[in-house]
């Protein structure tokens, strides 16, 4: 299938693009480059420099045989839409082009502004364009767990049912963000929503929980293959984060009271969901939405998983608890579902201590890349 | 108290800075003429010229020796709102800077960018002025009734307890939407419910319906302070669009079964509701929600009410049904609560005959501006 990937640079847009050639799909990718720019200004650039697009699918393309088409643009800007979708005329759309990071969004006014102005109107465009030029096509969106914040109730997949005062009703599942960033990817839900309704779209919102390791099928060990990998506390994930801190000697920084919960997934099951998602479309009309991860853990189970297996690799890890810069419940009920995927046939990857040893190893092979002062950047919520 | 009234050249903008100032309050309005310009744009000018802001304030100076500063331009931009919050710092906003039609927002793709980005970043950016410049400023933001949509089970007043499976949690109340205009006031909805949270803002969510009326207290029969009063089916509201119809000896456009049912209330209501908001404001911390609307209807009961008491002054007054050009359910479930503004003291205004006399005795006054080809557009949601 003729598959779109927008933010085709990113953590994930660059290992899917890879991954969908290779299970044969034919692939262009989208991106401007700014969370490349974002990381500079910020001085927070990754583990590893980062070949650029035209770069890295020539190497592919070396590598593989497989080709990806490359379009360099701020799809934020409709002109350059409208190019990409008549260039390329999608069957899906893999939509990963967003300010990623929710410490970033809470950074300073014009942080969120961007935030809010490249999010919205992104995908606003990427409805219009499809609308005008591929009204078939599958968009497959990345939502994110943080939609849904942390309630006391369970939390479904997407959609509740509600009795209330003797009646019932069906209705998107009421959500509460924790950041500018994650309300953001709350508002694109309501907007594709309401396109799904007036336009019979065709859209899958991948719910993801937070992302770790480096790897995948098709990076295999060549470096220059892999994704993004920040460390920093603004564009960092969490497990990433622990790992690079762990290697560097730095002691975990874990926020509050540590009891956090969210829903983990390995970078390699992100690529089976999204390729689940693309190969099993929803019908038209249909706005289809998965809770994307595969095991639950506290901040502190993390950090002591990290601690535990770094301690047997010789690491001497520590773990400090600072004092937590977010607005955020640091002990909370947590019991989202997750089944449509592992329906669809999601083989998850665990995170054992094969798995840790792993990606340890890994970030110990950059061991010597690790800038100190660039982890800790305490963006408050307040 | 100090109000500033963004949109204050709008159709309850105007209305409400004279209110306000009749109430003793010290005004300022704020706004870009969008609301002209757009009406221009699509040929759709209101029943009657309305002075600009400037002339409008001298007038209502002299007739009632009040004061309203005037700041013209465009709160999209940061540094204008800066300028406005710095030069003003207000005790209250009363937030109304809004593109503020369904069928606008749905002409074509630019309408519905200029929809999303007016909307939202006036909205982030009055959020960011208020942080900066006046943090203890209560913010009353003009939401929707149509927010909600209409579904199956009773609507709450902003937040719903949800029981599930065994465990019990308060959210918003689910929200969807018939417009994208209506979808953008979901986001700001959302918007500040995020940052109430974050920053302790002191906030009131004004979920009003549809609003009827050319005058108010202030306005006596003085048609240069009357508001805008649109008449065509991209920017009228129902009531008023079907009043001048029946002025002009245009059969009532139903759309499709007439059995759409939502909450109205009249311009001197809302200028009751907004008070009564100002006058009694919330905690810091809190968003406050109140349903604002008087009487529910459907769309054939209005259009018999017209034609009623019409044809009681001669008018003859004809109700043609039409294919709907909306996507939208036409008989329905619809039972909305609507008790904090009657707590807080609101005297509802009702649609009686002797209202409905007023009103098409006022709009006779203006028959000779009305042109037909401005009624009809059909905008179609699909």
């Amino acid at each position: 299938m003729r598959v779109l990937i927008l933010g085709g640079d990113g953590y994930l847009g660059w290992p899917t693009a890879m991954h969908m050639t290779a299970k044969g799909h034919e692939v262009a990718v989208v991106d401007n480059y700014l969370r490349r720019r974002l990381s500079r200004e910020e001085d927070a650039e990754t583990l590893l420099e980062t070949p650029n697009l035209h770069e890295r699918t020539r190497l592919w393309n070396r590598k593989s045989g497989h080709s990806i088409g490359v379009f360099i643009g701020d799809l934020t800007c409709w002109d350059f839409a409208a190019e990409v979708f008549q260039k390329f005329i999608p069957k899906v759309i893999i939509h990963y082009a967003e300010q990623p990071s929710a410490p970033y969004s809470m950074l300073r006014r014009r942080a969120a502004t961007l935030t809010l102005q490249n999010n919205l109107l992104t995908t606003a465009n990427v409805i219009f364009a499809v609308r005008e030029f591929a009204p078939d096509a599958h968009i497959i969106k990345l939502g994110t767990m943080g939609e849904y914040g942390t309630p006391e109730i369970d939390i479904e997949e997407g959609w509740i049912d509600i009795e209330h005062k003797g009646k019932r009703g069906r209705f998107l599942y009421p959500r509460q963000a924790g950041s500018l960033y994650h309300t953001t990817k709350i508002m694109n839900t309501d907007l594709l929503w309401f396109y799904v309704r007036m336009w019979n779209l065709r859209v899958t919102d991948l719910m993801q929980g937070p992302v770790y390791g480096m790897t995948t099928s098709e990076t295999g060990t060549d470096e220059k293959l892999f994704p993004f990998v920040n460390y920093d506390e603004i564009f960092g994930t969490v497990l990433n984060r622990f790992l690079v801190q762990a290697v560097a000697g730095y002691p975990l920084t874990v926020y509050g009271k540590g009891g956090q919960t969210r829903g983990y997934l390995n970078i390699k099951d992100t690529m089976q969901c999204v390729r689940l998602s693309l190969e099993n479309p929803p019908q038209k009309g249909e706005l289809r939405i998965y809770n994307q991860f595969v095991e639950l853990f506290s901040v502190n189970e993390l950090a002591e998983k990290v601690q535990r297996v770094g301690n047997q690799l010789g690491l001497k890890v520590q773990i400090r608890p600072v004092e937590n810069p977010r607005k955020e419940a640091e002990e909370h009920y947590y019991n989202p579902i997750h089944q449509g995927l592992l329906e669809l046939g999601l083989q998850p990857h665990y995170l054992t201590d094969e798995v840790l040893v792993e990606m340890l190893e890994t970030v110990g092979r950059f061991k010597a890349n690790i800038q100190e002062h660039k982890i800790i950047r305490k963006v408050r919520w307040d």
